[in-house]
């Protein structure tokens, strides 16, 4: 079977809502490819460009497609096989009002750095600096449950979580809150610092290999999206603070190892302090991102 | 040269403050070790001992220990070499009042368990699961600027920094605010997860084998400790609210960037939003606890 491309020329959203048109259905288990664009549509091109302020229409996410079968209350799988960038540079930028370190009066806002993809697509220059290209997707998510999110905006139906597990080898599961799921996703970047301090990483864009399936048995209920890295699973929570966003993490986290180890929630939470742990994906959203994790010799397979 | 163990029975401290008084003085460039006994000084022996409240004294700090020739302005260097545990178990513990989800309901406040130490010291045992016993040094920092600080307490003389990185192949540099530095360390776990979530890891006494040595010509003034794990160096910082912490640790960073690479900050905050990244050290002290993380091979020698 030939893998169907859906490209962000064929449709992509700015927002994530309860009622969203699927530009394809996919089947129970079928591998498709996502074409996306930087979140920042090809408008900057040089570090002449300069973003004066941070545009409305952010993070284009291609899509969405709907999955065969997915109805709310299921989990969506979603194998993240490959991302591979599709352009030769990304751009790191400053924005005035964005950023973790916007109100610094020594750093400009705006400024831009483009950087160049090098070495056969293995690296990025940055100034003199080569760093190794590993594509992140910023965006990805499914449809809301009730409310209308932008994708600038992270949330229980995934969104902006920029977080770096989202990458090649990582499995994704995303709560089903309507019918079909509705899968979008871009805003990818070549390479990004947990945290994505400045707002950005190198935003850039990217063909992104996935194989999407529904769970429909699944032993947990799943509130918030979930990866699975190969070497850690990880609960990933967005909230207003980092301080809250923790704690819906973790207890999110010491539910699945209370079922996997028949625990009550105080053993689980005493072990959830001991191995794996607290790590943030991004403070620079309008919600801030952390996950939990958890060496996968702890947690099997939660679902 | 015979090697000096300084032991927590020779002295120790709660607190950290401007003036302390030496157990030792120790030679620039001398090895010794240092002797501890875990955070909750030997009140838990089993899992019906319950710690109704933090106790005010805590987190016995052995020393401290004066290094000749380090005066204020200088740099502590304290490469940590081996940190073995000293006893047979560890223990995890809640209390009322204490841990990241110190309001949750259904999460016990008191509750420990004792965690025995398994396989010759690899491991230790948590209910049926092993963990590998990878101890991590809690609370280890130098004479204070000017406040007296509680040994709970992490700021930016080090204290209570809870950071797992505080471990066997790490160098930590501290500014030095007082003639000597006054170096003590305690409170050490068997394993611990980033943030500490409970409030603990598995306590545990330890025998803590360090090189100590001053710095008095650095490219840089260091405000805050500091580690090379040998991977990465990472600034770190504490502050009421993780948002506090993680500017001031990124902030921290960017300047050492700026000098290694001859950037402006601008640069410096932009490059740093693309490798490394933001890690939590723990959220359930008086001050929460983060670092930046940056690859060693981007910052080679910042002092």
């Amino acid at each position: 079977m030939t893998r169907s491309v859906i490209s962000y020329k064929d449709g992509h959203v700015y927002e994530f809502a309860p009622e969203m048109e699927p530009l394809y259905t996919a089947e129970d288990g079928e591998s498709i490819t996502f074409e996306t664009i930087d979140s920042l549509n090809k408008a900057v091109q040089s570090d002449a460009d300069l973003m004066d302020a941070i545009p409305e229409e952010v993070n284009a996410a291609t899509g969405p497609v709907a999955v065969e079968g997915a109805t709310p209350g299921d989990i969506l799988k979603v194998e993240i096989e490959d991302v591979r960038v599709n352009e030769d540079k990304g751009r790191v930028i400053t924005a005035p009002g964005f950023g973790l370190l916007q109100d610094h009066e020594e750093i400009e806002h705006p400024a831009t750095r483009v950087t160049e993809i090098t070495n056969d697509g293995e690296s990025l220059s940055f100034n003199d600096i080569e760093v190794p290209v590993e594509p992140v997707i910023g965006t990805i998510g499914v449809a809301t449950s009730e409310e209308t999110i932008t994708t600038l905006t992270p949330h229980d139906h995934g969104g902006n979580l920029d977080t770096t597990d989202m990458s090649a080898g990582t499995t994704a599961y995303f709560p089903v809150f309507q019918e079909g799921a509705m899968l979008a996703m871009g805003d990818s970047k070549a390479a990004m610092a947990d945290g994505e301090m400045c707002g950005t990483g190198s935003e850039i864009g990217t063909d992104i290999d996935v194989t999407v399936s529904v769970i429909s048995d699944a032993t947990v209920d799943l509130e918030r999206p979930l990866v699975d890295t190969g070497d850690a699973w990880k609960t990933i929570a967005s909230a207003e603070t980092l301080e809250e966003a923790v704690k819906m993490a973790n207890e999110d986290l010491i539910k699945l190892l209370a079922v996997e180890h028949g625990y009550t929630l105080t053993d689980a939470y005493l072990f959830s302090s001991l191995v794996g742990g607290l790590e943030i994906s991004q403070v620079v959203d309008p919600l801030v991102t952390v996950r939990n994790s958890i060496p996968n010799e702890y947690l099997s397979d939660p679902l």
